[in-house]
């Protein structure tokens, strides 16, 4: 058995999963980095001696622990290096501490990472050879699959980030302090921003979103709700989120000369309201590849691909004599 | 011995490459496509049979030729699939029908591919793992060499095409019919177009570049010329270069998670006026790499890249049990 951690800005969430790629005894804490590193990374080591002892109890053993954390890592050192969503964490040897206190092998990885090995292993990218992941939630993380292995390039504590990747050069300004990365276009917080935007320029003085806007209960599910009930606002947002993934997309496999991608994260669930944009836009900006050899795909596994993914990475490190 | 050629749109090279990486016996004929797909094609056969009659000579024996061709090839069906430099070919079988009247295997291969191979080999990326290389021409070609060999991603045909990455969506018109792609920034095409451009918007009204644009004599190295002696349109020019190349490998560094990249091709003979701003652009687009990891290096190969990297690549493949 494997234990895979997946430690986000919110819940810390951990998972038992075994060698075939099930699932089990799922526990999801909150993640209370304004109790700082210390308090974090002593509940993580609580939580994960809970899911050892619990594979104990049933007789199992547990081989090895996959941390994701989101962020940029150091997996030989086994710290963070830095985390937009986790600042306390910054510098933080979190995999070392946790493999001192557990006694067992810690593998670190970028959560995003972690999607691409999950989604490899048994989900939407099992049997590609070559494809790029892309995970929308609060901002936009991102992975590469190369022969159906993960690419961690030279080693420089990333790989993948396409939310990074400008897009726009005089676009909007991105958390990251660059201006019109994909992540700026493309996530949770673009959508946030949009209706903020309309709020400010008058555009928006009223009805639903409006008020979520005001009370501060604004959320991208809310934000696709109203996309759904048909809110024309809502559904430009969708749609010019749609178009700056295909355009980064379309950028990517011109570049790696693939086609594939698997788009997950929470924000994909609003599917429906970006995908035609997003293909139209991939198709409007790539002049190598032939309309019938790009394939974007959702990925399968939900809020459980990066744990799957941290268990696999766990299992393929624990295998491989260093 | 191996043959190395490298088809351009003006010139067909041919030369003899050892296995040292010495090279011999270097041709250089018109390619001459105006004359059609078939005149060329028996003037590459010509050119190829000399070579292997010069190798005989010498008593040594041709194993295996490698043909670089700028476009999208199909290197199973030994076809150039499309080639805007040189139109005629396009679907033409020329490796098949090189193979069959040499009696020899022939390998084909894109061109900023064997660049790719080239500069691997014996140029400025050997001894390091993962670079993207950027060929300069009147177009931009590029490659990726990842655990030191070259990528070709899903075989589509393509791979590493920096120079068709949109960089700005709105951005000016690109011969592959897209817009803003890194061609239509940074190549000798768009340093004669910002030229013309000046020129018709009546900024450019006289001196040497205005009267070589006007005779039909300008050339990107007439550009670079004016920029060395001080002009301030061919230096601005140079710096929109930089400053899009730079934008471009930002993208690149940060999906990939790497950091070198080799930069050859005739327009980067004017190294000394483009990489100040591309090196500048590099970080203020980078959020993930720290400065110190990002390495631009120009290729070390010149004119002979290419023709290095097509002899490489068919000894690889001729050692290689099909």
């Amino acid at each position: 058995m494997f234990v895979g951690v997946d430690l986000g800005g919110t819940h810390l969430r951990t998972a038992l999963v075994d060698a075939a790629g099930s699932l089990r005894h799922l526990r999801k804490v909150p993640t209370d980095i304004a109790s700082g590193a210390k308090t974090t990374a002593l509940r993580l080591i609580s939580e994960c001696q809970t899911q050892v002892r619990m594979a104990r109890e049933a007789g199992e053993r547990v081989l090895a622990v996959g941390l994701g954390v989101a962020g940029k890592v150091d997996r030989n050192q086994g710290k963070v290096i830095f985390s937009p969503n986790l600042l306390a964490l910054n510098g933080y040897p979190l995999a070392r501490e946790l493999q001192h206190a557990l006694e067992i092998p810690v593998i670190l990885e970028n959560d995003a990472n972690l999607f691409g090995v999950g989604e490899n292993w048994v989900g939407a990218g099992r049997g590609l050879s070559n494809w790029v992941g892309v995970t929308l939630g609060t901002g936009v993380g991102g992975c590469l699959i190369f022969d159906g292995r993960l690419w961690t390039g030279d080693d420089l504590g990333f790989a993948g980030e396409i939310g990074h990747m400008v897009i726009t050069p005089d676009g909007p300004p991105c958390v990251c302090g660059l201006r019109g990365c994909l992540e700026a276009h493309a996530s949770g917080r673009a959508l946030m921003e949009g209706i903020a935007a309309a709020v400010a320029s008058g555009s928006l003085i009223s009805g639903r979103l409006h008020d979520l806007w005001q009370s501060g209960w604004l959320t991208p599910a809310a934000v696709y709700e109203s996309a759904l009930a048909g809110d024309p606002l809502a559904r430009g947002l969708f749609r010019q989120l749609g178009w700056a993934l295909g355009l980064a997309l379309a950028g990517v496999f011109s570049v790696l000369g693939i086609g594939h991608a698997v788009v997950g994260g929470g924000v994909s669930a609003a599917w429906d309201q970006f995908i035609e944009p997003l293909q139209a836009s991939l198709a409007a900006h790539s002049s190598m590849l032939d309309r019938k050899d790009a394939v974007v795909l959702r990925g399968q596994l939900g809020d459980h691909a990066a744990l799957l993914g941290a268990a696999r990475l766990a299992a393929l490190e624990a295998s491989t004599p260093s």
